[in-house]
């Protein structure tokens, strides 16, 4: 542990390595969850050579890596367990915006950086960094990466896969891979990047990143409406798609019981919903045009609504503080949700046609074994992406078996519609049995093979995405 | 070879095996560059079932494999080579639209459709599947993932890569990959299928795959504009991005030569042409308004180009018709070129804001080395790709030695710009060398380790992508 100790300062630095217990704590616990575990030290290499240099070190020394974020994850991805040679690589401290070319319309940046200072450098040159969602002011944009982070503006920008043009990457073997191209069209070979996009670092190390920008939206409306049920949210997207196409940059869905609670967790009475209703969906618009047209637009689109019945009624964002408070209540939903009590939580993807019919199929599935269940259902409608949390009364009952109980019963029905177990999350330790489960047989082999391909020493974030073999 | 007719004969049945020459002709040569080898046999399976028994059957026999679309690519990814125990696997019979949802906004097609049919019967259910090139009516979706094909409308809606959510893939121990989900996100493990697109069936056979559809576009404008210089273009796109964003779909740059040499071709006199300039500019918008709000958005946009000087000169197509003009123009620059003889074709990427300088400085290189060199380049500006194909008189030189100093000046220059020696047309066999100049080391390595990950055997399509070593 001395030797270790020694042998990584003389690498890193003082600043570069931590190793008492009090300092290590944040980095070897999750905020959510309680994942946690145990590491002899933790590594902050302040560059790319820093960590070609720690990458070699701890094959020689017979340590594994878990390369580490802004910790935002819900999966245990960025987590030690507990009593294995493992330690934690943080990107912290390269957190540098290197480049801004704004006639390219790209950002070249370290992995370390946190999103929401990204999505601020680009405001500042008139563009758009798309990527968003709750954690954008402490997740790092090397995590987004590597986890293919979603959110809320999917619909429109895509995943964090589709804005990122280029990597630099430290492999497994210590070696680094520079693709640092900021090219939107690049045949010459297989694109090494999808490999590394989404890997959860387990076939190596993001280190850099060229990333694509778009212009900064000028207008844009946002509205909150009150639905009957899930099928007339289908017909409003529908609607949302044919008149604004790509200006369509958000469509969610949320169950009632999200907006009471959070209405209530925030003190907020009333707040901007339109109405008690038992669902509610959140549309936005945004281009290049002024506030006024993309109002008039939406006002026309949701008349329209009304008047067929697709909808029941509806609030249009009149300012930015009433678009704010509609965020508020979006943004704060999981807080809310995390504050009365055992709930099992599903981020599952689906196709967006089957989404109604597996929301009735799923609860009444669940309700068969457990009465008491209350379903706890939002997300990202647009992209089939939903939050599928329903609380139990787990009071006497055993917690895990329960889980493992409802997650049967959830996933088994999304496979059935030809859906995913994790849709924006990723796999992390939590969904190790589902892969195992759902995507035996070739799938989990061709997995492996490009597992075995890049990190044939599997120190590379061992046991995230793919369970480790009994012997290793 | 009796033998080798017998065994597919039983397996696919006589529809599904071509012996003769004459009828392998089309199958064994290429439209342009004179790719063209032997083989036992053309197979044609008509469905996944029958690609996995071929499979499997050519690892018993020894033969490799080539997998095969349409036939439109120019790299010899497709075509066989002289004297090896290959045979070719076309997918022409697997044609089939299996289902499309248009809720979900997706099309499930069997590789073999041509991709013009594809986007005909999303048209029918109002619907658009981007991809769009010249050789639209006769390319294969198949071919087009395969190769990762780009095209005119990359600005906005992406290459293949963008449009493709689900695939399903002969492997090369001849099992089956069901890839084939419909997910806008998907993050439960590695993204597999990102492996196979643009892998030019080095990986496996693509069998099938799920497609994105869009909204079809209800209005859009094209304007045909006069430029001085690149960097004017460069100037102009800007413009237009801020202006439009997404609603911009194609922004190309011609140089003078091609328009002059194309309307010469089709005897078309001034044609469509905004009068003679060094360059042109193409620009196109679409979206879900009326012709005649982009046509007078378009119209500020250039009176406004015009003041400041950008442009030199504009029409806008005031008619279907005339549009049809400048795209016909604008696709037949190809087939004019290949008229007037030699010349060594590019087709590169730069990031955009590099594009000008780059041009400039390879024009003064080419010309240092080939005084009576002539430019001819024209592209996707707005992707950073350009067709740089320069006329070079060949008359008493020798064509491969010009050819390989043209592409050393020219792709030494692409790569000290952080640009790539092949944009959307692949590798094939023409890109070879460069691979191996350009991307040597730890780029190569890990390409290498993906084929012998997925292909230990190297029977898919060998000798494409990545040179084949000595020892096999």
């Amino acid at each position: 542990m001395a030797a270790l100790e020694a042998h990584f300062s003389q690498l890193l630095g003082r600043q570069g390595i931590l190793t008492d217990p009090t300092a290590m704590e944040p980095y070897v616990s999750s905020w959510r969850d309680n994942w946690r575990g145990r590491v002899p030290a933790v590594l902050r290499p302040a560059s790319t050579g820093e960590v070609a240099a720690v990458v070699r070190e701890c094959r020689n020394l017979g340590l594994s890596i878990i390369p580490q974020g802004g910790r935002t994850g819900v999966t245990g991805a960025a987590q030690p367990r507990m009593d294995r040679d493992e330690v934690i690589v943080s990107l912290e401290r390269m957190d540098g915006i290197l480049e801004i070319d704004t006639d390219n319309d790209t950002m070249t940046v370290e992995a370390g950086c946190i999103l929401g200072r990204l999505r601020e450098a680009a405001a500042e040159v008139g563009r758009l960094f798309p990527l968003n969602f709750g954690a954008v002011g402490s997740c790092q944009i090397g995590g987004n990466i590597s986890t293919n982070a979603g959110g809320i503006n999917v619909l429109r920008y895509g995943n964090t896969r589709n804005l990122v043009l280029g990597l630099e990457v430290v492999l497994a073997d210590g070696r680094v891979w520079n693709g640092l191209r900021g090219l939107r069209k690049d045949n010459a070979g297989y694109d090494l990047k999808q490999l590394f996009i989404g890997a959860e670092g387990t076939l190596g190390i993001i280190t850099k990143a060229v990333l694509r920008l778009e212009p900064h939206p000028r207008g844009g409306a946002l509205s909150f409406v009150a639905l009957r049920e899930p099928a007339d949210a289908l017909r409003l997207l529908r609607r949302a798609k044919d008149t604004f196409a790509d200006n369509l940059v958000t469509f969610e869905l949320l169950q009632q019981r999200c907006v009471d609670v959070t209405l209530e967790h925030l003190r907020e009475g009333e707040g901007p919903r339109p109405g008690v209703a038992p669902w509610y969906g959140l549309v936005e618009v945004a281009g290049q045009e002024d506030d006024s047209l993309y109002g008039d637009a939406m006002q026309r689109l949701l008349e329209n609504a009304l008047e067929t019945g697709e909808i029941l009624d509806a609030r249009l964002a009149a300012s930015g503080r009433q678009a704010q408070a509609i965020w508020r209540l979006r943004e704060s939903i999981p807080e809310a949700h995390n504050r009365l009590g055992f709930s099992v939580k599903h981020d599952i993807s689906l196709p967006v046609s089957k989404i109604p019919a597996f929301l009735d199929e799923a609860e009444t599935a669940l309700r068969a074994e457990f009465p008491a269940i209350e379903m706890f259902t939002f997300g990202h409608l647009g992209d089939g992406n939903v939050h599928f949390n329903p609380l139990i009364e787990a009071r006497g009952g055993d917690v895990l078996d329960i889980r493992r109980r409802v997650n049967a019963i959830v996933h088994d029905l999304v496979i059935a519609n030809g859906g995913s177990v994790s849709a924006e999350h990723g796999v992390g330790q939590v969904r190790l049995a589902e892969i195992e489960r759902y995507r035996a047989g070739v799938e989990v082999d061709l997995m492996r093979a490009v597992k075995s391909a890049l990190d044939p020493w599997n120190i590379m974030n061992p046991g995230k995405v793919l369970r480790e073999r009994a012997a290793r």
